[in-house]
Order: C-alpha cells, then structure tokens, then sequence
C-alpha cells in the first residue's frame, strides 16, 4: 500500500470533486449543492473551455492572429474537449442533485514523454511527486497536469451562470505577459521568447462586480482568503492580491482609506472586488536545461512537443472558474448563516 | 432570529476553533488534534503574545526603542496576555486531547468607542458587519478586533512547537514600512507618520525551513494555496506571494527553472519555502476623515485612543502563527495519506 | 431557483461521493482517499452487484431456487449491472487518486410509474420529497431510488478488498424474514405473501471480524454510532444495534461484563464486532391501499410493476458495503492520528 | 509524540465542539453557527444538568423518592454543576459568535481509582484506550468519563432552545429498566440490584414533535441516520430504533403503511418522529468480578465508590441533549439548501 490523496473536493456548500488522470479515460467532476431550476448553458461551458485551451484568444488580442494558425498557444489542440453529463440534469435543468460530468481523454503523444522517464525536469512537480509518493506517471503529469484544470474549467463555469442569476459576475483578462501590457507588444514578445525557445511569465486581472454586501465570512473564510486559496491552487500560480494590495505597501492610510477594495474585514462592500494573480513562466521550454536525473546524477535535456510561451495568456478562464467556486460556496454559506 | 457566524474553525486534521468578542469575558480558542507528548513551552507563548502586542520590537530595532518607552505601536498594553488552559495539558504536557485556553480582557476603554455609535469608521469592517449582520457591538470590533489574534498566536506557537519536534522552523520579519527597508529609516518615518496623525502599509517575510520533500496536497489543498488562506485571513492583509512571486511577470523560464520557491505542483521540495505578505495602513487614524453615518448622511471624524502607525510591526508573530497552523495540519495530512 | 440536496458524500478520510438518478444516464461515484497498489477486484464487485440486485440468493437458501427463475426477488433483472471505472486505476490497480465509476440506466419501464403521478405512494418517500424540494421526479424515485444503492455496493466493494488486506472481514446475512429465521420457512411465507400482494420486514445480522484493537474514535465517531449512521442511511433501515443490543434491557451488569460486543466506549477491542439491523416492509405492495392524492384528495391506489417481497434479503450486499465504507474510514482516521 | 483523538466536533452547521478531561481544570465546550437574538435560559440549562447528575428524578418517580436521599443515582453529588460563559452572549442574549463555556471538576476522589491502576475494568474502555493510546489515565475515564455528557448537555439545551422557537420539542423518559416498565415496580427493582451490588439496563424512549416537513438529507445525512449517530455516541449505549423499529420485523406492509414513523426517505414528514435507544447495564458494579490485568495475569476485583445501577435513569437528559444537537443542525442544512 502506498501513498493515497487525501482531498479532492473543494467548497463547504457547494462543493466541487474533482477526479481522473491527463492520460487516464478521463477527467471529470461531480458538482454538488447547485440548486435547481438552472438551464445549464452548454455552448458557454464549450466557449469556456476553447478558452483555456488556447483555442480562443484572449481579449484584446485580435482575432486575426487565431485564424492565423499561431495562436499564443502552441499547444492548442484541433479538437474541442466535448462534456458528456452523468447526472443532476433533466432536459439540461438542474435537478438540484449531484451534477457528474466527463471529459474523455484523447491521444496525447506519450512518445513525447518517453525520453523523460528518468529525469526530473526542472520546475515541473516530476521531483516532488517522487518525494511524496514514491511513483510517478511516466506518461505524464497526471493529476499534475493541467488538463485537470478543464474539469474546473467546466463546474466552475456553471458556478458563474448562477452567479450571474444572482447578478454577480466574473472577469479575468491579461493585464500583463513578460512585462509588457499592450496586446501588440506581446504578440512580438511572444514570438521572439518561442524563437529563443524560452517562456514567459504574465499577470491575470479579475473583477467580480455585483457581489451583495454582506458575502464573505468574518474569521477565517474572509472573502479574499477564499478566493486567494481557490486561485493559488491553480497551476503555476505564484501570488496574489487585491484592492490595493503590494501597490499598498507605500501608501498612507489617508490616502487609501477613502478607496474600496471591495471587502472590508472579508467580508465583501458592495463595490467591485479587483485582484490580480501571478503566474510564473511555464517550466517546459526547448532551451537546453540542466536537469537532475532519477539516480541522482545530473544531465542536459531539452523538452520537445508542444508547449505555451505563456500560460498566463490561458489562465483568465481557469481564473473565473475558481473566483465562481469560491464566491458562489461564499454566497451559499451566508444564506446558510441567515436563518429567517 | 438574525444572522450567524458560519465557521470559526481551521483545519482538517489539526483544527483550530476561535472563540471571544474584544469586550466580552475572553478571547480564547480550542485546538484539537495534537498529538499527546508534547511538553507546552509557556515562556515561549508568552513571547510570541508581547511581540504580537507590540510590546516587543521586530527584530532588526534597537533594543532601547523599546525601553525608552516609545515602542513601534501606540497601542502597546502595560501589562502582558495572561492566558490559562483549561484542559489537554497534564502536568504541562499534552494529552492528545483537546487544548482549550482562554485570555481574559480587560478594561479597554469604551468611551473611545461611544463616539462612533453612528458611524462607519473607513476602512474598518464596521460598514461591511452592518451590511451582513444587520445590528454591530458599538463596544469596539467584536470579533473583527485584532484581539482575536491573540488566540491564533496561542494556538500557532504550540503547532510551531510541535513542528521545530520535526525539524521545521518558521520565522517572519518586517521587510518593508512605508516603503523602507532600514529599521533606522522606519523608526524615524513612523515618528513623522505619527505626528502627522496617519499610517503605513508595509511587508512581511517568511521562510518556513526543514520542511520535508512532499508537504502539500497536489489539487485544491496546494502548500501555498493553504498558506495563503491562512495569511489572507488576518487582519488588514491584502496579499501574499512566494517563491518568484509577483517578481516573475518579467523572467523568463531558462531563469527561473533552476530556483526553487521551496514548492512545486503544491508539493515542497526539500528547500526554504520563502513567502511575502503586504499589510496595508491601518485605517485608524486621527486625521480628520469623511465618513458615513449609520443613517447614510455624510460627516467627518477623528479617531482618537491609541492606534498603531503600521500594523505590519506587530504582524509577524500573527504570520508565523497562522503559517504553524496550515503548515502542521499539511503535515499531519500528509501522514494520513501515508497508510504504511 | 429551488432546493439543492447539502451533502451527497460520506467519510472524512476515505470519503464516497455518490451521484446518478435512477431515471438518468447513469449511477455512479466518486471514492477518494484509497491508498495506491491496490488491484480491484472486478469479479467480487460484479457478484456484489447481483446479490443487491437480487441476481444471487442469500447464503442458506438452496441455490436451485434462483435457478427456477423465481427467485426471491421479483424485482431481479435479466442483465447484470456494468461497472465502468473511469479514473484512479492503472492496469487494474489503484493509484491513490479518485476512483470514479459509473453503472448506465436500462429502460425501466415509465409506464407502470405514470399512474402514480398524482398520487404519494403510502410508505414511500414521495410526500416528503414534495414537502422539501417542491418538486419530485413523476418517472421514479431519482434519487431515493434502491438503485442508488448499486454505486454504494461498488464503492463499500473496493473498501472491504481493502479491509481483506488488513485482516478485516464482513459479512452480513438474513437472520428474520417476516419473524421466520430458517431458509425453508421464509421461502414458503414468502410465496404466501407474494400471493398476498403484501410484503414482510425482515433483519439483517453483520460480523466485522479481524478488527485491530483500537479502532473507533473516542467521542462523536464511535465505531458503533459511524457503523449505525451509515447503515441508517440504507433505504426501509429502521433500527440498529450491536452487541448485548436491545436483548440487554433485562440483563445485569454482571452478566454482561465478562462478554464483549467488540467495542468499548467507542472503540474496538480486538473481538468480533456484531450488529443487527431491522429492515420495514417494502411499501410497495400489490394490494389496494389509501393514498393521499397531490391535490390533498385521498383514493384507493394498487402499485404494478416488479415488486421485492422482502428487501431484507437483498439488503446483506448493501449493509457490507456501508459497513465497510465506515469501518475503512475508521481504521484511516486511527492512522492519521498515530503522528509516528 | 503519542496518539491523538481526530475528531471531537458534531455537526455541519451547528458544530459542538467538546474538551475538557473528567480529573483536569474543567470541562467544557464551544457551540458555534447559532443564529443571534436567543435570550439563553440558563435556569433551564441548570435543570438538565440535574437531571444528568441524578439529583433530579426522571418523570414518572415520586418526588419524595428524591427529597428522601436516596435518589436513583448513588452517585449523584451533592453540589450543581456550575456553567461560565466565557464568549457568544451579550446580556444573556446570543451574538451568533461562537458561545464557549466550562464547568470546573470538584475534587471527584482519586483515591476510588488509585486501586485500579493495574487491572482493566472489565466492560470499561480501559482496556480499548490503552489498546488505542498506548497510555490512560489513571485517575479516572478521562475523555471517556460519563462527565464530559455534561458539556453535551450545555449545548444540547441551547440548541433545544432555538428548536422550540421554531416549534420543535424534544422529549425523553425512561421506558423500560430491568425489563420493568411501572415506576414504582423499577423503584423496588432498583434497591433489590443495589443492595446485591449488581447494576441493570434499560431503555429510552424519545420523541421530537414539531418538526417541519422536509427536514432530514436524503441520502447519507437522513434524519434517523443522523439522530442514530448521535444518540450511539452516548455512553453505554447499544441500540437504536425507531418508527416501527424492531417490532416491525414480524409484520406486514399493509399493516405498516399507514402508519408514520416521522419519517420516509430520510425526510419527516411533519408527523411525531419516535425513537428509543437501549442502555447496558453500567459495568460498574461492587460485585466481584473477574478483570484483565495489565500485566497480561487474571485477577478478581471489586469496585469501590459510587455507582449508579442504572445509567438509562440519567440518560434522557443527554438523549435529549444529543437529539437536539443533531436536529437543529438539519433544520439549519435544510435552509442551507433553501436558497430562496
């Protein structure tokens, strides 16, 4: 018997399970606590997901370039991921029971792999999940991968639909990819770091407007530590911070406390909660690497296949999926707090 | 019957429950599953409360700072936290059972309070408390009152005891006030911040060392997603990054995959894992300030009693508290993943 | 938007999530926290499969009966149920991830519920689910459904494979059935009753034998109240007790010392652990009974289709498979509390 | 380092957390997610803590019987228990913040136990703990001790308090003890077993009247299933049913059907929910018996003190203190999933 996960779900009221392995049948989740009476919208889960796949382009970047064929993701696959749903909908309504749903895995190069069995490669979890578990997947990541961020990808985006009944709604965009923050300067950016066969790293935007006051719990489960621990878990991710946040470390308390972060005390004012998240530069690059091999000895590799310049440029889609999850269990737990 | 706190605790194998209002009885806490044999060092509770009551410099200050009576907090109490435990200890030595333990108040002057019955002090929680709870305790914070750190401290240092038993060490210090970075810069910036009635924001550091290779859980329970959580829940918080952080929006990947920020895939890798927090000015200030009134007209304030000039001074001994507490929980975690 | 069902999971460390409508795609789960390396075992959970589907005769009736195609069950399918695990296993084996599985719906015949439309069946769940949710499935009990029950069987399956490993086994049979406790009594009662179109209770005796001395936890999560919360959960489950049980009521202390019911304030002590659990009548009968009508009307109502004579027969699949799911869990949680 | 215990809280949204050990400062516990504005009565809470202790007679029993000193319990002290309210409550009236309390032990002669040291009580949790722990206290039953029952009756009251603003009543009494069910006949029974120094079971009938239809989860967290774990989770008890229960094992579904149990599907169905749980006889008896040594050697021992002969006389008190704890937090899970 060996090491096991011990959590896979993530909410109190609305919890969300997460389950299968990048070169498994298939990922999937079971969405629990949704009430009913949801027309579940599956075109917008489909957009959602050709988002964080590269498949769509972020906003602000013109459309052209996609239909281009280089997209900023190289990684982009032909094939959208198709959501097939187990249970929780009648006629695509809600029944207010367990929503289960799967995407099927498709070939995924495992010949890509082969020449990294036996190393870790750097910045990647290949070291760590040895250490923790003693085995790795040598096909791939497996729940380490990204592709079980599409799983998220999918509950998250049905969260934010019964937000937006409730009036709230979530926005991620790009605010930044290697320092530079206007679309033009990125896409040369981009085009130069594949070039050089390196990556960059870039910061994601979120707005979430329309949150009653009153969202957010007082003492451990305050607004912002909800949503951080949600966005913090998303591959890559390497800070966060709101309203004011890191800007604020110079500013005086006159001069910031006529503006609104959106919370005060965690729990939310009314205005709009704005945050910001990092992401660091994706670890798989073609640039020659020294890496640290499975017995212990150390060697230069290069990692082939397909991979993104910059993951951020992916990222606002897992981004509101998670600030969803977070804020609608937060939403759920204060009218579980209200009795009457 | 009108609304009610949804969760005061944190945790799934070491968890902490909070207890008390800053007016009321006391302020204390539970903390349950500790493992018996550990022998509760008090001298070194004790310690950890003056410095997170300002009634110890942060390291890197001059001793006779604080002798000569000025100390970096206003606010500093005369006399020290007393804190009694009430059960899980025999002879001073845990049991495995629950640790319950109480700080009793005292006197906090509530004529400073009586005068902003009918306001919404800005920046504070009072606006946010009204919003969800309908009614506030006009006494002072209730539990939004930094009071209740003095529990989480409690609580924390005996997890970091337990956790220097396994070789794990966690230190915080103030990195940045105002902007600064010399303790002699800082002391004279708050002395002129002071007489000017107002406050600054500034940054905290931590590095938790000794922590074993496979500490973290690879989906939502990640080690920085649980530790942001954690520092995102206190007080004036605004955010939190590790590692790179948000440094690595401009890095490329052939720079940072050979760092380590203690920390990949969620799961440690053996190193120091290094982390950032930025607080931001306290919102009580003396300067006369726009405020709304409970009846929704508009006046000014000032807010007199003792008010730190920045809070980030007496924060770390919170930040290591709060880390101790989702670090050892990770810990034991990881362990009861670990069937054999 | 209307009511949503709050929990659908069991366990804290080995924890069961099901979802699946009797009506819909399919039944299914979610089992995570089960360690790696363990070979599931798809034969045993094929033959569970059809002793809760009434496919296999409980232990002690003579094996020609069932090949007669009478079988206790009237209820029994032709077509076995088919498992198909879609995650956590590799070549059979587990990885310690989610184990996800699902069990597709067969037509099953809507007509004979059409009839039942406007009527709340008398002893069934159908008022109760219109009292809470405003709402009930007219095809079938969604998720009250005995077929629910089929996703507990695979689950509690892979969990007592695991026990086996530990040295536990369980073992549950029929001890009454309509007060009559020898094989051939109970089968002519049945086809007495059956003739009848009237059903009979029965109960269910189960053994947990190799469990380590230790298991159980001291206060709320007793082995006996995890056991009884999770068999009180099988659907017509009314009573539960172990050891001395209700026979003790007229015992004295000195008789019943020196015997051991296999737990001791909460814990096991190293004997058998033997429990009894009471199962009601189905209340799906043939006969002709008062029923209240949705519009508050009351009228005679005769329910068609297939109908069990005695659920109690079948029950012994189900009854293992909670018992197991709790006694797992246990056994994780006595681990995860011995820190070395 | 040495075991711990895993879990000592019940509930989802009402959560009781208990702590204290029978020999330490004191017992006590933290009630937290019960909604603002109930005035606490704590008259009340005296009166069940009487009836805990034995220093109130169970309904039914001539109150002379009490006032002549001998009391049905021998045990019962001669000094209240007294509760401090340490947080939660303004002027007597809840904050919706957690409400924690104690109640300081008296001196509860250690001398009785000093005998005991080396020998495990035969039908006592001594030898299970020592199985667990590895270690035991020896001053008496610790977290085991039929005194911790007090903390649950603190909270149980409170909860039962708010359960009768919403027109929930929960009542307990003694149905049967050593198989006598007339008071005056288990009065004779009682001194007949004491004077033999023998000790007898009974049984505790109870029912919860008023509650809404609706109430109860469908699939894990039914309402028997919940109400079950916590009633199992009392000391010395060994059964549970309820509804038709046990007896229904004999009888048909047409004779059952009309009838109500309170419950159907797990849901009440607005109609009395009736139960009974059965009480062993306490293992305490003064007869000499046969006992486990430490040492692995057989001896005959006797036990001294106080004993009750029969613990279900003080039961109801706590059965009715575990039933409110568990109802009130359905009622509460119930509105949870209400998110209109």
């Amino acid at each position: 018997m060996r090491y096991y996960q011990t959590m896979n779900t993530i909410g109190r009221i609305l919890r969300f399970t997460s389950f299968g392995e990048s070169h498994g049948v298939a990922v999937g989740g079971v969405l629990d606590g949704l009430p009913a009476g949801l027309r579940v919208d599956k075109e917008r889960i489909r957009h959602a997901l050709a988002r964080r796949a590269g498949r769509l382009l972020p906003a602000g970047f013109p459309a052209e370039e996609y239909e281009n064929g280089l997209a900023m993701s190289q990684r982009a696959c032909k094939e959208p991921d198709e959501v097939e749903f187990l249970s929780g909908l009648w006629d695509g309504v809600s029944l207010g029971t367990p929503i289960a749903f799967i995407i099927r895995n498709r070939d995924s190069r495992p010949e890509d792999y082969a020449a990294l069995q036996d190393v870790f490669r750097p910045g990647h979890a290949d070291l760590t999940y040895q250490a923790k578990y003693g085995v790795r997947d040598p096909r791939g990541g497996g729940r380490a991968s990204a592709r079980e961020t599409a799983a998220r990808v999918v509950a998250g985006t049905i969260a934010a639909q019964w937000l937006e009944m409730q009036g709230v709604k979530i926005s991620a965009r790009v605010l930044e990819a290697g320092g530079e923050t206007e679309p033009e300067r990125i896409r040369t950016l981009i085009r130069e770091v594949q070039t050089a066969g390196d990556s960059i790293g870039g910061i994601v935007g979120c707005t979430v407007s329309g949150l009653p006051a009153g969202t957010g719990e007082p003492l451990f489960d305050k607004l912002q530590a909800r949503i951080a621990c949600a966005v913090m878990s998303i591959n890559a991710c390497k800070g966060f911070d709101y309203g004011s946040g890191f800007e604020g470390r110079s500013r005086r308390g006159s001069e910031l406390n006529p503006q609104s972060g959106g919370a005060l005390g965690g729990i939310s004012d009314g205005n709009n909660f704005t945050f910001r998240c990092v992401f660091k530069p994706t670890p798989s690059i073609s640039l020659p690497q020294e890496a640290l091999c499975t017995d212990g000895s150390r060697t230069s590799i290069r990692i082939h296949g397909r991979h993104d310049v910059c993951v951020a440029l992916r990222a606002p889609a897992v981004v509101e999926a998670m600030t969803a999850l977070a804020v609608a269990d937060l939403m759920m737990l204060q009218r579980a707090g209200s009795p009457n």
